[in-house]
């Protein structure tokens, strides 16, 4: 099966692409929403939460698992990857949304290695906009380094997008407020960013607001298409675990808050019917 | 000791109160930062957390709780005080902020007991804004009938309320917008309400725009000032008590999360420098 984990729902945007490109495999979905939101919360707390979230889908039956939360990608992958994961789950993966945003971003296909130039299409300046705990950890930034050293890149937080989204406020004068208060120094100065990166699952349901507020030479990226597409590449250059995604088309959702409210506000984010259980997540040491 | 406990930083409104009141007894602060905010979390989760919060602090030595948090006191404190504290803790007191908000809502002096009529204190419209969470529950509504029965109460939920303070978002158009959003519908029928409860303890620091949206004839009540007293006169009405609840002037600061984060925001909320400790609360059963 693939694990596919965020602290909410933002990671269902994620999820919906996947299930698109390849609905053939068996899915697994978690939401830590008892705990969520990650975006502020420091670097120790970030890695306990995701690490007992990865524990709980590799214990479920996951071979691989992504982290389809932005903050947990950026503050706890790396660490979990090198540190945790060889020991404790060796057949294990665990993929984040970092790598394939920043290739994205960059211009660069599906796969791509780092120090290889790609001139042409990585000049011009860049911008992410993400949770306060996503640029504090400059995780785009480095990665970017690696593909595509000495662009500029300017990272925007945007603490409100999310309880705004959580909550219906998704359009009218205060949403757009927000959404102006937080992108307009993004695009003040004589060039504006070639593309613009929404770095945090959650900001999609932004978009219509986003675009009107975005100059129409900068192009948008949201997550879910470029992190299914890449994905997809991934597993092929991967047939070791080809196999080993399932092949049923089940789908399995799973909460740490009241499972009925959340198969309710998935069911509308996905427009298709559903049901949730609700797990507790175990420490892990 | 006396244990203070919140899901974060609003709770803080409440201690600063206390701390005027009364500096002589022992406190200590705990917030649960990294799972914070609790206001929109389900029943069973709040529930679970806040258990987990108030059985750390009895272990800690405290021998009264206050949950100064709406949430906690709406939706957890009833069943922890009839189902668990007398097997668990039976020499300890949970005291909320609910029943002493209800009072003064009404009018009332403190230690009213329900059903002794007041029948000039009590009339006239009065309102409450609070977290989804507190709202849904109707706790104020139910408080508020054992003692001014037939007294119309209008509840207002300010989802964004709780995010914008956290962020620092307490002027400008933006936070200007979602003040009158919340609060423009109860003020606009020809009566007023006589009396607007803050039911939640993070919204005193929006009280600059709140009262610029609120009628003169309204009166606005935060719920530290109001929670202090009413406290001082429990522990007046409860001798064996008072000599347990420390003499020394002492503060522990503690938090889920970042120790050296909390210490920073707590200290520029209580203007006071101070330093806190992490602990990890621990599954109660």
């Amino acid at each position: 099966m693939i694990g596919v984990f965020d602290s909410g729902f933002g990671g269902l945007t994620v999820l919906d692409s996947l299930l698109q490109g390849m609905p053939e495999y068996d899915y697994v979905y978690l939401a830590d929403n008892a705990r969520a939101p990650y975006g502020a919360r420091s670097f120790d707390v970030i890695h306990d939460f995701t690490r007992e979230a990865v524990d709980h889908l590799f214990r479920e039956g996951c071979s691989v698992v992504i982290l389809a939360c932005n903050t947990a990608s950026a503050r706890a992958l790396r660490t979990l990857q090198q540190r945790w994961l060889p020991q404790a789950w060796p057949d294990r993966r665990i993929l984040g949304v970092v790598r394939p945003s920043v290739e994205a971003l960059a211009g660069l296909p599906p796969g791509s290695i780092p120090g290889e130039t790609f001139p042409s299409s990585t000049t011009g300046r860049l911008a992410v906009v993400a949770t306060s705990g996503t640029v504090n950890s400059d995780s785009f930034r480095l990665e970017l380094e690696k593909f595509a050293p000495g662009v500029e890149l300017v990272q925007q937080a945007c603490p409100l997008w999310v309880p705004m989204v959580e909550n219906g406020e998704i359009q009218g004068a205060g949403a757009e407020f927000f959404v102006h208060k937080y992108l307009d120094p993004l695009f003040s100065g004589d060039a504006p960013p070639k593309r613009l990166l929404l770095g945090c699952t959650h900001y999609p349901l932004l978009l219509p607001l986003i675009r009107k507020a975005v100059p129409e030479g900068t192009e948008i990226l949201a997550q879910g298409p470029l992190v299914a597409e890449r994905f997809a590449h991934w597993v092929s250059r991967h047939p070791e675990f080809a196999g080993r995604l399932g092949s049923q088309g089940r789908r399995i959702w799973q909460t740490t808050d009241d499972p009925d409210w959340f198969a309710r506000q998935a069911a509308c984010l996905l427009n298709t019917p559903l049901k949730a259980s609700r797990v507790n997540l175990r420490e892990v040491r």
